[in-house]
Formats: C-alpha cells, structure tokens, sequence
C-alpha cells in the first residue's frame, strides 16, 4: 500500500465506490515484489511455485508467473486456472493425498512436470492411466518423514497422517519402480508444516528433506530430477509475532541450497509458497453500517466478516486474536483512541472480526481494512453462509485497478438450485 | 432413512453412481416427520418459522413450507429464496445485525410480515425507508436481554453484543415509537442460543421473553402483534447428547404458551427453527478412494471433507468430536470392527472427517455416509477451498429422487474471474 488510504495513488476509498463492499484489494506491485525478494535472496537455482490454494484468481496467478513463479495444484480447477494464467505443463506439479481418476488424467494429458504422489494405491492407479495413455508418468513420492522439525503454526512429519507414504515404508521397498513400469519415479516432496516463522526451522526443515531426498533415490534406485522442499513460510499476523527476515533466512539456507545442488546439478529444486506470496498484497476493505453500545462496549457492525474471511475472525482458533485492522477513511492521521468490537452481517456472535480493538472513532459509512489479508480469504471462507456469496476482487497492476472476480449476486446464488414439481405437488396435497 | 442403504427404497449407492460424489442426500420423508411432530405436540398457535441460514436450498424450503413452516431470512438472497420457494410474504420476517439499505428496502417493498430491528441507527433507516415509500414499516424490536438462561452451545443474553438493542436501553426510551412515525413497533424478538439440547431451557427461555415482551410492550406503548421466541432447538450429534424429547417439552411448554395466547389472543407466536428442522434428514454421501496405513493408523481418503462440511470436520471446535457415521455400500449387516481415521482430499490434517471411528473393513470405492448432516452442511463451509465448488443436493419427495442443486464445474468457479490485459502486458514486460 503507498499510504494508509491508497494503493498505488488510487484511493481505497474511490474503488469502494467503484466496485461496492466488501471487496478484496490486491496490489500488485507488493506481489511483484514479493517475487523479486525471494529471486534475488536465494540461489537461483531455487524455484518458487505458487501454491493456488492460497488465492486461487487467476490473475493473481498470473502476475505472479510474470514475475517467475511456477504453479502447485491441488484440483482440476486449479490445474485449469494454472494454464489458462500462462503457466506452461513443466512449470506445475499436483499435489493432494485424494486426487480424482479425473484430476491425474488430466495432469498426464497436459504433461505437467511431476505428480506428487501420496499413497501406494494412488501411484497404482497412476500406473494404470499412464499405461491406458502409452505414457510414462512422472511421479515425485510425497514422504511422511520419520523426523519432525518444531517452530511451525501445524507440524505436519513424524505423526499418523493422510499425506504422502511413510519413510519407513518406502525404504523397505526397494522394487517400487518395477512394479510400477508405467511410471517414472523422478522426485521426492515434504511439507513440514505451516506458517513457520523461524527461520532456523526452514533450514533444518531443508537440510532433513535434502538428505532424506538422497537416501531414497538411492535405496529406491530412482534419479533426483527434482526436489520439493515444501515450504510453509509464514506471515506475522498477531502481536508478537514477527516476520521472517529474508536476508538471514538466505544467508543459512543458500549454503544448504548450493551444497545439494553442486551435488545434483540436473536437478530441479522446488519451494512451494502460498500465504508468503499472497498474504501481504491483499487487505480486505468493509464498511462500517451501524454503530451501537451493548451492555458498555462499542460495537462496529460492518458488510463484511466470517463469510468472506474467516481466518480473521478466527474460527478454529483457540483464542480469538485480531489480525491488522485499520480505518481507510478520514483524513488519515487518526489514531485509534477507542475500543471497538467490528462485527458483520452474520446471526451468530463468532461473526466478529476484530475484539476490542483501538481504532478511531467510528461511524456509519467508514471504511475499514484488514491488512495480510492476501491469502486463504474468500477462498478458504463459507462465501455462502446466509446465502451472501463470494466477494468482488481487485487487483491493481501499474497505477489501474481491474476488477479481476466479480462478485456473487442473488441470482448467482440461485442459478444452480431446482425446483422440482414433486415438492410443488406435495405442497397442493399437504395444503388439502 | 428407511434402512442403513436406502432412502424410501431407493439404494444409495444407486444415487451415487447417478449424481456422482460427494453429495447431500435429504429426505423428504423426514423432512415432513418433523413439521409434523412439532405441529401435533404444540399449541396450535405456534408458528414455525424455518430460519434458511441452516439451509437454503430452494427446494428444501419449499418442501418444508407445503408442510406448514413460515421463513426466517438473513440477507437478499435467502429472502428472494423464499418468496420463489413460495412463502408469502405475511409468513416473512427478516433478521440480521447488519442489514443494508438494499435489504431493507426489499422488505418494505415486498410487504413482509415484520423486519426485526437490531439497533437504533437501523431503526432510523428503517424510517427514512419507509417514509420515502410512504409506508410504515412493520417493526419487531431484538433485544439483548438483561438476562441469560443456561444450557444452550453458544449463549447469547445477558452480554454486551452485537445483536438487538439492550434492554435497559430501551425500557428508558418511552419515545422510541414517536421519533420513528413511519415505523410501526408491533413485536419483539430474543434469541437466546443455539443447540439447545435440555427441554427446560426452552421452557424457561420462553418464559422470561413472554415477560419481557409484555414488559417492553408497556413501557413503549407499542402493541404486540408478534413475539418471537428465537429456537435454538439442538439436535444430538456426539457421544452423550440426547435429542430433545418432544413430548416433555410440549408438556411444560405448552401451557406457558397458552397463558400468553390466551392474554394475547392476536398476537403471532413464532418459534424459528433450522438445525431442528433440516439436520436429520440429510447425509453427506462421500466415497473411499484410497487407504493407507500411516505409522499404524488406518486412514480412508475420500472424495469429501471440510469444503462441504466443516461442522462435522469439527473446525471451530475445541475438540474433535465425530458425527455420526456410517458405510452405506456392502451388505448392510457389516459391523464396526476397524478403528479409522476419515479424510478427505484437501491438503491440511484438519480436513479430518471422523477421527478414530470405528467402521468396518474400507476399501477404495465403498460409500461412506455422514448422518445428521442437513443443517449447517455446505452453506456453512469454505466450498471452494482448493477450487472444489458447491457440491451436489439430492432431495428425494414420494419415492423418486430430484437434483435440487448442480454441484459446480470448473467453469463455474472460473466464469465470474477476470484476466486483464495489463497482466499479460505485465508478463510480457517481465519476460524481456
């Protein structure tokens, strides 16, 4: 954002006019930039891929292509999204312990660069629709690594789970690939978990992942073609909380980068990121409808909340904690001298998207914005819950903003539902 | 459910191979059992008011209507919902904390039966509405009450809150009506919590809002042509909750309301009801496409999850409790002889449906069904996380099965995106 009310010298306030609230803001220099950061602080041989799930728009998607980012998929419409946002078969990989019999033809019939998969019976089933097709498939084996590594928001290696094949398991299968003559083993993938916010973690996280890489392609007899070390970096949302410092992040793991890759030089090396990419571009703009005072305490109810952003309001966390909240009307200089609840449309007390927070005194027709608000929003929401649907989204490239979803209407909301006759006959009898 | 794999004789997995997987399969049959068991236990002169927000599907609405239910509605959409589902607009109120200025002037135009105010600046809009239509605009006063009443999941009086206006607010505004002359005050409303699962706090709830009712129509001088005495009528769905029992609570409810009706012979008595009316009567029907052992764990990955019920994931809960869960492919008499965990096919280890379950034997391609299911379901639930779309709703009515709901297509969830030229531009300028 280049001050607190505008985004790249169109004021906040003009695009809620423009295209009504709530809406989400995207500004696509803080994206590019985002891209440029991690380009130049690590090895160039490290490869970012967008994790779509994070905001799957497609122009979102494909500005950051622009700027270098390759795609990892998790369903066929984010397969679709990827290649019609520009990004080319060898640049996406698709990920997902329950992919469809439909999803993994499509992905051998784009040629995308690898499958990752995640279960005997999946790569089974691989096998069998890359024979069906005269293709040899290229799977990357999602590991349940034996180890885990702390300092991540959901720790996901050591434990029971749904996702990829357990360590031990694999190394005890030696013939694998034979079994499997219509696959192409060529890779090996981790994801240690979420929103890491230390940056010794990703080293270790790194460093455990490369070595692991290495002990199956050799115990397994397959080539390293390409390593996917996962990601889950994090984004500072909360009081106490802190940002990841890029520049030390680089200096500890581009050593780790550079030993693996003079080691393997044909091979592709592979961060996922999503909320990194994403989260602080976006900043979720609502407007305040009514104020009011309960039992002592200010009450801003606004046109937006849980539906559209649901990490912000905090369901399924332990504890409510309020993510960045700003006003974005006014003359700008306010600071918040009062305590507020900011609330939305829904019928339920959990529909509160910030607790007693200090803004400035508000009033009906405020604007208000919640900032890191780029990633796992409207997508990761109930954007149907009341039946309110999914919010409009701007994306503001070189100085012009674009309305790049347009939001849900009444009759969206209602286009796909049935009336059938029958009910309208039970009706006519149980009125008799 | 007629037996454990069939709905009014019609075999699940039949409706699994017609409509695909996952989907949401309601019962009509059950639908009507329960209109009808609420009508026979209560006073006659309750009316029951369906609150669509539990779930809006059109048709289920409808079919719950031809059985005699009025509608509670939330936003533009779910009151278009109902007057197409056929409810006239005397048997509509409209409720919400945050209603627009569209909102409200789709009620004043549609003439419905009462808009329930939650705080004073929406009455003053309500006004202005209502004058420049040259109506006056039937008005239900929410209230915060002074009080709370145990025994309900989530609590909503007696604490400072976005819902309503407090009590003691309005009790010292004797005034309120004449400061609002194109306003006619004509009811109130309190909603004291959901998930009611304990027959005496339903009866003590309504005790006390009948005594307020009264209270406040006296001090306002307002007469009461309406009381709503909010629901939250629970169903079981874990481990050691039992169902309310209706005829108890008939038994102690029906005279506290026909002390009411008798003192108030014209006023409407409105119960509203969503999860009570709706949740037994659907199943979340999910297939098994892989299973795996994961460091001893049995896990079934299916084709469903959190994007189409995240009630039953359990996130926003502290704990993971599971729903009621059941195979629905095989013979039928198969007990539950293995522990498993069930998920589904997004990449986060909370998209767990049942957690340690007891189930029989899974194999790739058995049905799984997740009862207790038709409230709450997809309308409550990040439907395009990972790009997955609204899925299927099938309503069975007389022994043959409709369509009530398309499941979205990829094209569907990339037909409202939007790709601008100036990101291609962008591309272009960042490839040179």
């Amino acid at each position: 954002m280049s001050t607190r009310h505008e985004v790249q010298g169109i004021p906040v306030a003009e695009l809620a006019e423009t295209y009504g609230t709530p809406f989400y803001l995207y500004d696509g220099d803080a994206l590019e930039g985002r891209m440029r950061a991690l380009r130049e602080a690590f090895d160039p041989r490290l490869e970012f891929f967008f994790s779509l799930k994070s905001n799957p728009n497609i122009a979102v998607c494909a500005l950051l292509h622009a700027h270098g980012a390759r795609a990892e998929v998790c369903s066929m419409t984010e397969l679709l999204t990827a290649r019609q946002a520009g990004v080319a078969p060898e640049d996406i990989i698709f990920l997902g312990p329950g992919k469809s019999r439909d999803e993994i033809a499509a992905c051998l019939d784009e040629g995308i660069s690898a499958l990752v998969c995640e279960s005997t019976q999946e790569l089974a089933l691989i096998d069998e629709l890359a024979r069906e097709r005269g293709v040899r498939a290229p799977v990357a084996l999602r590991v349940n690594p034996a180890f885990s590594v702390k300092g991540s928001g959901l720790t996901m290696g050591g434990k029971p789970r749904q996702f990829g094949i357990d360590e031990a398991q694999l190394l005890a299968d030696p013939d694998l690939a034979a079994r499997h003559p219509h696959v192409r083993l060529m890779g090996v993938q981790v994801y240690m978990g979420t929103r890491i916010l230390s940056e010794q973690s990703v080293v270790e996280n790194s460093t455990r992942i490369f070595d692991l890489a290495e002990r199956l392609s050799a115990a397994l007899g397959f080539p390293l073609e390409l390593v996917d070390i996962g990601g889950g970096l994090g984004v500072a949302y909360f009081d106490g909380e802190n940002d990841l410092d890029l520049s030390v992040l680089a200096t500890d793991l581009n050593p780790v980068l550079a030993g693996f890759a003079d080691r393997h030089p044909s091979t592709r090396l592979v961060m996922e990121l999503g909320r990194y990419l994403t989260a602080e571009a976006g900043t979720y703009v609502l407007r305040v409808r009514y104020v009011k005072t309960s039992l002592g305490e200010n009450f801003a109810v606004t046109d937006g909340g849980t539906h559209h952003h649901m990490a912000a309001v905090g369901i399924g966390s332990f504890v409510k904690r309020n993510f960045p909240m700003r006003l974005l009307s006014g003359a700008g200089e306010e600071t918040g001298t009062e305590t507020w609840n900011v609330t939305g449309p829904l019928c339920t007390p959990n529909d509160t998207l910030a607790k007693k927070i200090q803004l400035p005194p508000l009033a009906p027709g405020d604007l208000l914005g919640v900032d890191r608000s780029g990633a796992y929003g409207p997508t990761a929401s109930p954007v149907n819950f009341l039946s309110h649907g999914y919010p409009a989204e701007v994306l503001v490239v070189d100085g012009r903003a674009h309305l790049v979803r347009e939001p849900d209407r009444p009759a969206d909301l209602l286009s796909k539902q049935r009336l059938p006759q029958a009910v309208l006959h039970a009706r006519a009898t149980a009125a008799n």
